[in-house]
């Protein structure tokens, strides 16, 4: 192997954990420890930070079994962060870490600013003549990265959610009295998640209106919908992401409301609870708002083994990709359909080419009136939720990986 | 069979839904048709409304295939209500629908209220000499009926629950910024539930504070615990029942808690959301409020097989039992340890025993403090949420009972 660069590698992950982003641990862990060319294989505590702490601990003296079961365990195993790095002090810093342990080769997992992370460490090492090859691995539930057909997490988040509105969509239509459901979902720029909702419809359990952050929000509007479909049927099922915004541009979870509806202290509930009071002020219907918050992100239990499986393949190509020689690079998906079905291929993009962007619904995937996704989000999205998680169990409950997290000196 | 009173049954279900309801639904139902006695096995529309408006609907005119799916159907099939009979006008009503249909078996699927509705009814039809076998099929996840051990639907949400906090959990420790976690669990007046999330800890996901309604909630004494535990891990979880009551036997949910925390319109939030804000306000760290709403008891991807066997025998039973000649009692549970493994026997209680009452969580299975459970509550709800569903999934996603709902003219 001509480029097989000699030294130790460091994985670490960030932003907001997500129900597979452990398989994506394991891909790097299992690949890192099997490579000939890396000598340790160390995972640093909660993301870049503990890079900068020096915080990092030695995969190698895991348990193999353990390691194993990250596959099912949700949330960032190492610990993540929030932080953006502070320009040449802190890359200065993670330099000095980085020849103290000679570590030749990093993989950042996370989303936009963590390859924006990544390209500045990349930069910086490259002006320092320090030889290291550091690769992104996706992974965002909001699915809103550029340069791949989705990130490892969506999947899973989607499944959760279709699964549950489908769950919901029963409770909500059980009484004869009639109600309005409100279910906010994640996803503040892009409506990736919330379309999945939508999917509910499969299980014959339709949410009625689905509303996504890309098309401007007209509270008016809503209201005389939501009367519209409660008056024809009894019962509206209403998914919305907590990332609308109003015809200025501001997220409605944040506006005062208090003209339309008399309840200028709502700030305090999510925006389930305040579109729902909202209804409930406007026509007196029954109404009930819900918020999947963490669940949607933290769901193992329901993850797609597709998405695990993906999640794993990304980790793995990072590390093949980087010992061949490789750097500054993202790991990223390529759709193809080969004899009728799904397929996915690994490609790899430029860093600059994801950092701070983000990839939206695009607008002829949702519905005229806004109000729904069409039929080719569905042939998007469906492939990405398949496939049941073999899940291990001890005593009716979720067996998650321990690890010693043995500190390295 | 000397007591094979020939004719129809009808069969209905009552109040907030479950994730086995069907079961037990599907239990009453095949029994029902495999027997030489009932002639007809009618079952109504959103429960005893659906008897006082002869809306029924004939069970024996839907698929066997599409029957067999309620065994992991959420949410009564058939519709609920929440219905409380108006006396004698109510009661010759169902008299005269029952004589109408020749209805000889009644089947009722509910909590405490639908046992005093059973018991009412069973009492009415003797008084006029219309023979007639009343059965109560035990249903709520609030675990709350007299006379039984535990009720099916409790062990789904029980799982559901902690299978939830045992992710949640990991979510919730992912930064190294720290954040109290509240999440609000259902149970009005009993602990059962919110008990369950102390479960967790089986996964290595322990809540680490834990409120049941059967404690007398201290508000100043809930912000200095969560703020001791925060100060020695930087985080907290904690698990709450939406039905804790203040020293003077008021719901917390409900209280003006303008006095300490100055959010005098917090109301519009659920609990969950009112106690964080209240601790943020109080301590200044990051707070996370999650309800778990009505997802805990329409959860049918997390449903426990122990929980959805029992609803069904629970039905079966109902159905032998007044066929064999029986009335006027509830299906119940009596627990028995054969080789040290758990075994659950079905009794029949009296009617009036249980209408209208309700089981606590025993004081001795909370700890001094009321600030956990104990290890009898462990023992007492382990057995009941273990064994997997063998779900049936179409496009990745659960596939329900679709009935026909055929009138019965």
């Amino acid at each position: 192997m001509p480029n097989a660069l000699k030294g130790a590698c460091v994985f670490a992950q960030s932003g907001g954990p997500t129900a597979v982003i452990n398989a994506s641990a394991y891909g790097v862990i299992k690949t890192a420890l099997e490579s000939s060319a890396i000598t340790n294989v160390y995972g640093a505590s909660h993301g870049i930070t503990g890079i900068l702490s020096d915080t990092l601990y030695d995969m190698g003296k895991e348990d193999a079994s353990e390691l194993k079961l990250l596959m099912n365990t949700p949330s960032s195993a190492l610990g993540s962060c929030r932080y953006k790095i502070k320009g040449d002090e802190d890359l200065g810093r993670i330099y000095e870490i980085f020849r103290k342990h000679d570590i030749r080769y990093f993989f950042y997992n996370g989303g936009n600013d963590s390859m924006d992370t990544c390209q500045k460490i990349n930069d910086f090492l490259e002006d320092n003549h320090y030889e290291c090859r550091v690769i992104g691995v996706p992974k965002t539930i909001d699915n809103d990265l550029l340069g791949t057909d989705h990130c490892p997490g969506y999947g899973s988040a989607a499944k959760y959610i279709a699964t549950t509105v489908a769950e919901v969509y029963r409770d909500a239509i059980v009484y004869d009295t009639g109600m309005v459901t409100i279910i906010e979902i994640m996803g503040r720029h892009a409506g990736w998640l919330t379309g999945a909702a939508a999917l509910a419809s499969l299980s014959g359990s339709p949410p009625d209106l689905v509303y996504l952050p890309e098309i401007p929000f007209d509270t008016e509007e809503f209201i005389r919908v939501v009367e519209k479909v409660y008056k024809e049927q009894n019962n509206c099922l209403v998914a919305v992401s907590e990332g609308i915004k109003g015809p200025d541009g501001g997220f409605i979870s944040e506006a005062n409301i208090s003209k339309t509806d008399g309840f200028g202290h709502a700030q305090l509930g999510g925006l389930a609870m305040r579109l729902a009071n909202l209804i409930k002020m406007m026509t007196g219907v029954k109404v009930r708002g819900i918020e999947l918050s963490l669940l949607q992100r933290c769901g193992a239990h329901l993850a797609s083994q597709t998405d695990i499986d993906e999640a794993f393949l990304a980790g793995k190509s990072a590390v093949e990709y980087a010992v061949s020689g490789e750097t500054g690079k993202m790991v990223a998906f390529e759709r193809n359909i080969l004899n009728g079905a799904y397929h996915c291929d690994v490609i790899y993009q430029p860093l600059s080419l994801i950092a701070n962007a983000e990839k939206k619904v695009p607008r002829e995937w949702i519905n005229e009136g806004g109000t729904n996704v069409t039929r080719e989000f569905f042939d998007y999205a469906l492939p990405l939720i398949l496939g049941e998680n073999e899940r291990i169990l001890e005593d009716g409950l979720p067996r998650f990986a321990k690890l010693k997290k043995i500190r390295v000196t």
